[in-house]
């Protein structure tokens, strides 16, 4: 089957091998036309401008965005009227669920079938396939089974749950999940999990990695707790071989765990990270939208909130504590513990 | 190699059968002597009493407790009397570890060894293989490597890490993590990340079950925010095809999933529970250590509270928030919102 | 001054009556004209019809709303035609201040202002002033400064803050806080702040009334974590002579716990109350603008959740970890503890 | 009344202030001999060691301890052996109740009488009055109410509660709460509140701050979020005159709103602060206690853990997620985003 893809960094570049692989011809359109030179001569066909990429592909045709959520109203609005009626485009991004609503009403008005595609798979996805979530109209839908069956894992990649039939598209990896916005309103549920699941392992990891705060010459310091029990706190752990141990046989194995045993066989200690994390727009979604519908999730906010805390969005909170405890009992604060920040900062 | 067990409950039963089809010998003791028939009929020697178990046991014994946390002092002290220097004592279960290092002490100075292994796997363990968490000395733990090594799920159980010589025990399923208390530790930490995983997990699917709260006829309630958007809420998301389709390429794929996909496979509304949920000990003992050590676990924590609350634990806040309100606003409380507790029982 | 006022519920009718005692001229309307009956008395005008409100009202005219979030638009939108460029519209209650914006932007091109003030005081706001948060342009809010001054609470409503010269508004209890919107945000806080305080309180004092657990013959139970040691939790707290107690001299004094004392002095044990807490909008609003700004709000998000939570909407969610739970440990769920819901709803 | 005060820093000092100015005498020691002087000068008697201390005081004695927690069990050590049956040692610090329930049962069996006594009052306590939450056995409680009611606030301290009969020594301020662990209970759950209604206010200022954020020129930065809408976010707040228009007619009036308006008048962008925040204990007590007694506690321990985190507690944590998006995703961190850590330490 023919698929236009505009878009070829690191996932839309990958998308279009895995296709190319099996068999589809891809049309290919990117900003910088240099950056097409490697996937053409993989078979791809290259396209100067959107104009050349529509006309490249027969209609009906499909045209996939693999580009940031910020450029894809950008980009439509200058292709939609390239486009004819029964054409379809598909969102593969990370747009926000609400975005898609409004799009399949103004791309339907003109008989363009808009469908989105919450992608999971990162950097892995060219060889282990990618995990899609589609939202949309069912015509459309069937319509690019075969790109989609292309991409998803398919079955062999999890062993088959017990009582289910096993005909349907989700044991491929892929699902028609309900009417536009559905797909990427899962995905946004979905890495939502995703961040409660990192957090819950890093949290268990630090405080496996403070199991020997017992052996710290801790400086007195009057305004800080010290550990009641010091003799409690001895264990010299090593976080790669629990983790490698976690994996097999234990409640807590997952794919995460299987890259946090890499990551920390490749770097024990983990130096060379700064600690901020970034979060790139879905958990956020999924608190508000959590909130919007009245659902209580603690811990896919928590989870959020420590990814804010740890880009120190937390600092003036953190200075009116202070304050307030120095205006009501003339505490001082306490002297830097000798993180990683005071380390590469020293005062 | 010899074991003798103690407690032939749904775990330990299973751990004998996995050791005898090894290949080892497991003696074994009940407090009720019926339990043993069926271990015995698949080759167990059992023994009416713990002065017969050790009889049947070649020094250096190990003895290996596989019963509730809050029997293990009366059974170590009923058992330590008949047992010599050099013997091993495990406990396999799911004790505190501040209890293992008060152990470890007093049966150490008898020249009894004592051992504490957290043991994952559950129902499923028999098939799968244990995770085996070690904490004691190293002499101890070396005699007993070839129970570990049945136990533990093997090195087939999982890809290799890239990177991993791969020629530990932690490949194998096992790991001797530290000395007394370090075994209970990690397993510790291990089910208080479980129960953050779970709650991403539940969190999630809960979110995705009301994605249809657009449709509900909402009584109106002066007291209630209504939904914002109701047009934003209209997915009628089949939560067992979402759960098979994170299976497989997606990075939120877990042994959890695989379960929950199960579990909604079974029964998709979940009917038949009531949302009571039990935690066991290692949850709030994570928590209580990571407080003491001065590591945040927000998730971990907010996971725990999740199931305190399951168990209406938070009622009588919620009513002083209620009487409060009343207070300073004049507000009722706003009538039920006909979830399951209403649903079962109408006012 | 003369101010019209539309809807004269429990807030905008003390209000009115507020204003009146401090010789402001009052022309008010009520969906109901039977219910503007007792204000008339009081020495309001009645207008029979929003015509009828604008009539009576010398240009320019002031017109404050005082309805449901839900209601401002529809009034806004049969209200503005009859209003004359230079006409100042306040909202009084509760929106959005996404909704202010808008509004602003579209009042503003007929002439009118359009002010957001954010109003805290509840029912007590007659007696003890109204704390007033004040979005739009400066003219405006100069022109209504004596409706402003007669509603707040005035300066010895509260000791003077040293270091302050204690000459602008803020110490009168009212305060212009920037342009449109910034009211209601202003108020928006205010409200998820409310939400932690309240929060803060219920928590504390549930943990107080569980203090006794100890004495409870605690039901054996298989799948619960039992009390470690029951002897740490024997103690009978009286909880209406705690919060008393804590209104003297400790760090924790508020208004919020004048009001816990009150309610339980009145109904020390808070029965009638089901615990079912409503939210009102501000709480999620400040949520969702916090997570937009990437601010962390754990403290005040766990607010919010746990007032969901007290409404069952954390149901599913539950029964998910419970029938987890079943799949890996064969776990059954724990019988009800006999707490409220149980009481009210014997199984 | 006759009182022996042991440890005259701060809070003990002060006190003896008080029960001077109201008639008591007291017999003081401290460690270092010259920091009794000022406080000699001013009516009390001094004493070289605690042998003297203990002379110079009449049987029965009373001897109040004001010492850190960590000091109370070697002073007792030494004290214990020169009281004689009938004497009375309160301990007016921050124990755990724990050691309160394990001292009273030592003393208790030399004749001893050991009150727990939680006092609450800061740096104001001298003029405020002391909030005192007493745990013991009646009689010496009783004997002691001389001493209670001088420390205390006083009935006027605070408005009458409607329907209290006034009559009790909750509404001077000072309260038997039961038994031996009681005072030091409620003054933990006390000081858990404290947190919770600090992080409350911390949270809702913070956000406010940023409130401006839409006006900053973000960098362009792949891996964070941008702000959706920066239209909505261009407010630049006045925090010191937010807080002090909050403390008239607002619902989330306090004293420690009070103290916040104080700061932020001192300091409005409160510079010279690092926002590491201290915890002393009690606040990690209340939630040890509360995850003994399954009582869900989300919001006091979101605040706990904010501290926890603003001394860089989390930061293992941290940098694990962001080595878990570099593996599944390629991910790099986020540059700094120019916060008061990274205005003070530029890379």
């Amino acid at each position: 089957m023919q698929l236009g893809m505009i878009g070829i960094g690191r996932m839309g570049g990958d998308m279009v091998r895995r296709l190319l692989q099996r068999g589809h011809e891809c049309v290919i359109h990117a900003r910088k036309p240099e950056a097409m030179a490697e996937l053409i001569a993989e078979g791809a066909t290259g396209s100067g401008s959107l104009t050349e990429l529509v006309e490249r592909l027969a209609p009906p045709r499909a045209v996939w965005l693999m580009i940031p959520a910020a450029a894809v109203d950008g980009v439509i609005a200058e292709l939609a009227p390239l486009l004819a009626p029964g054409d379809m485009l598909i969102d593969g991004g990370n747009s926000h669920y609400h975005d898609d609503l409004r799009r399949a009403g103004e791309l339907g008005g003109r008989g363009i079938r808009y469908l989105d595609v919450g992608t999971s798979g990162g950097v892995w996805g060219r060889e282990r396939g990618y995990c899609l979530m589609i939202g949309g109209e069912m015509d459309a839908v069937r319509r690019l089974d075969p790109i989609f069956a292309a991409l998803a894992p398919g079955k062999e990649a999890a062993a088959p749950t017990p009582g289910r039939a096993g005909t349907g598209t989700a044991e491929q990896g892929y699902l028609h999940c309900g009417p536009s916005g559905a797909g990427h309103f899962v995905k946004m549920v979905h890495n939502g999990i995703e961040y409660g699941l990192m957090a819950a392992y890093a949290e268990g990891f630090n405080l496996l990695r403070h199991a020997n705060d017992g052996d710290s010459a801790r400086v007195a310091d009057a305004e800080t707790a010290p550990l009641r029990h010091p003799e409690h706190f001895r264990y010299d752990f090593k976080l790669d071989e629990i983790a490698e141990l976690w994996r097999r046989g234990s409640v807590i194995g997952s794919w995460l765990l299987d890259l946090g045993a890499r990551a920390l066989t490749e770097n024990p200690v983990l130096d060379g990270f700064a600690g901020r994390v970034a979060d790139s727009g879905e958990g956020r979604w999924t608190i508000q939208a959590a909130v919007d519908a009245g659902v209580p999730t603690p811990v896919l906010s928590a989870a959020l909130y420590e990814r804010f805390a740890s880009r120190d969005r937390d600092d003036f909170a953190n200075r009116l504590l202070s304050a307030l405890r120095r205006q009501f009992g003339g505490h001082q604060e306490p002297p830097a513990e000798g993180g990683t920040h005071a380390a590469q900062h020293p005062a």
